[in-house]
């Protein structure tokens, strides 16, 4: 698998390219599934309509790998926290993490019941192509916490802050538990039949530099070197969106680094460019015109150029972009001499 | 003044401080003050109201700096847009900036109908201790015209980045005519008694590196330089939040550079410490806790000790805090051994 030989740092015939939430609204194919389901949930919840969407972008763009169609709150939901999706609105805990009884009732058996998720992923592995990849993923610790604490999305992270400042043990405790239960979650993926695996860590730019090596980073490195030592040949990549100030400190044995789009590819090339292979890093709005994107492509084509890289978006892809522009950069990627 | 000589790089007997959003929603004479007034928008267009709440933080926190009462946004609502502060939602332009019409019919004469803040700074300056300085400010030309095409908060910029990728022509248009007008209000605030000006970039983050420079940084450098130029006496502070991953870039002549607190101190020391002086940058959460606060102080005193520094936030005042710990803040600093 080209995907694969590339997050190892091998030569392979082109750079390969997947886009995150390259199975998305964007799609007719995938609205109309997502309205047989009936919401966003119900969509994770099933796995033959999990895996159609699943494997929609690979028959449209001709991605060089799948990811997994779930979300990451279903880790935090299976392990007894009630979620909603409401319409407009951002993902939902109606009663968020408060008590030290909230975190001792939290179900640390949660990996057995994300069964439709495995489902899923065999699903998918049986119709994929073989020479594609599939890659599985979770939330990280810091990010699911952060949800688990606010009950929702937030601007300033009031809550999650004064957990840290005034009771930084409880956060631990916390964290803890979801490292645990992420790093059987994420061997199950494997177990399943994903190719590599990616950690998320959404909010990793809520947090000082000093408080993200201690809160999140650590943690996020602590199940990808329990995976590596089980399974090395499984990849693991790790995406902390907005640390590009704090790129001295990454540290850890995994395999890819994510950079998102506010950080320079030249920097994060400079940085950690020798010792892990880049995923990265193209503004997701370039998608809006087709001179965007080859100008964008180009430079980081350019930079890259004999560094080993993977190509993707530096966020996710926007509802809104034409379907033609994301081929049109897929093509541009495999074929860039 | 102990803020000014600070802001030139001179020895002051102690290290100043002052915190972006200090007249706020955490104080209750600001609460009864805003009551008074009915909204947010009539409080900047009342001299009286808006000079009392500038002047509540000296009194009540001690700090060396005064910050005009005002917002960014009186001035593209005076260059004609219809302005809405609609409660528990953000700013809104119902009629965002679309056509090559709606750029012509912009009021270039606008800094002459910005009078209520000129006023203000008069009373300011009058009951304002003449060892404390007043801070002028303005919004970057980006961060302005991406409010003023977007209409209001986004989080994805979608418009205004389709904008700068089929039409940049008309993006330079549109900050070429905000960098002229906010150099003519700047002025004005300038002959009408403030001491130093700040330009806030809130959207910096909003652009990738090249962008960056190219959209919004020379449009800030060029105002500072004007400025300069014609009041070399008044410091100029540029704080575009969010680029800590772009200050290899950073140049121009100006005073002193705001770092946000997600830029670590000693990353802006190392890159900008030896050009400008540096204000920040604590982050705004840690006001939560004295312990926090004591921390975050200690590892900025001592990491800026010795190079040319103000101290302030990393971003904005939060609504909830306790004034007794923005207090205790304010005081750490300026007893800081």
């Amino acid at each position: 698998m080209i995907f694969v030989d590339a997050c190892f740092g091998k030569e392979t015939p082109h750079t390969p390219i997947w886009m995150m939430r390259q199975a998305g609204r964007y799609l007719s194919e995938y609205m109309a599934v997502r309205e047989k389901a009936g919401n966003f949930l119900n969509l994770c919840h099933a796995p033959e309509m999990a895996a159609e969407v699943t494997l929609q972008p690979i028959d449209i763009l001709g991605v060089d790998a799948a990811i997994l169609f779930s979300d990451i709150l279903v880790v935090p939901n299976e392990m007894g926290m009630e979620l909603q999706f409401l319409k407009g609105e951002g993902p939902k805990f109606p009663k968020p993490l408060e008590t030290v009884e909230d975190l001792e009732n939290l179900d640390m058996e949660a990996s057995k019941k994300l069964t439709y998720v495995y489902e899923t992923i065999e699903l998918v592995r049986k119709d994929l192509a073989p020479e594609k990849a599939l890659i599985g993923f979770a939330g990280s610790p810091w990010t699911l916490a952060t949800y688990m604490i606010e009950g929702g999305g937030t601007k300033t992270y009031s809550k999650v802050k004064k957990v840290i400042y005034s009771n930084p043990k409880y956060m631990e405790t916390l964290l803890e538990k979801l490292t645990v239960v992420l790093i059987e979650y994420l061997e199950k993926q494997i177990l399943a039949g994903v190719n590599a695996v990616q950690i998320f860590d959404s909010w990793a730019a809520a947090l000082e530099k000093d408080a993200f090596f201690k809160f999140s980073w650590k943690y996020m490195v602590q199940i990808a070197e329990t995976l590596k030592a089980k399974y090395p040949h499984i990849p693991v990549i790790l995406f902390p969106k907005g640390v590009g100030a704090y790129l001295d400190g990454i540290y850890g044995n995994f395999d890819v680094f994510g950079v998102d789009w506010g950080t320079p590819i030249e920097l994060a090339k400079e940085k950690l460019g020798d010792k892990y292979v880049l995923q990265g890093n193209l503004e997701p709005t370039r998608l809006y015109s087709k001179e965007a994107i080859s100008e964008g492509v180009s430079h980081i084509m350019e930079t890259m150029q004999g560094k080993r890289h993977i190509f993707n978006l530096g966020h996710g892809m926007l509802p809104d972009l034409d379907r033609n522009n994301a081929k049109f950069l897929v093509e541009s990627v495999q074929n860039y001499k």
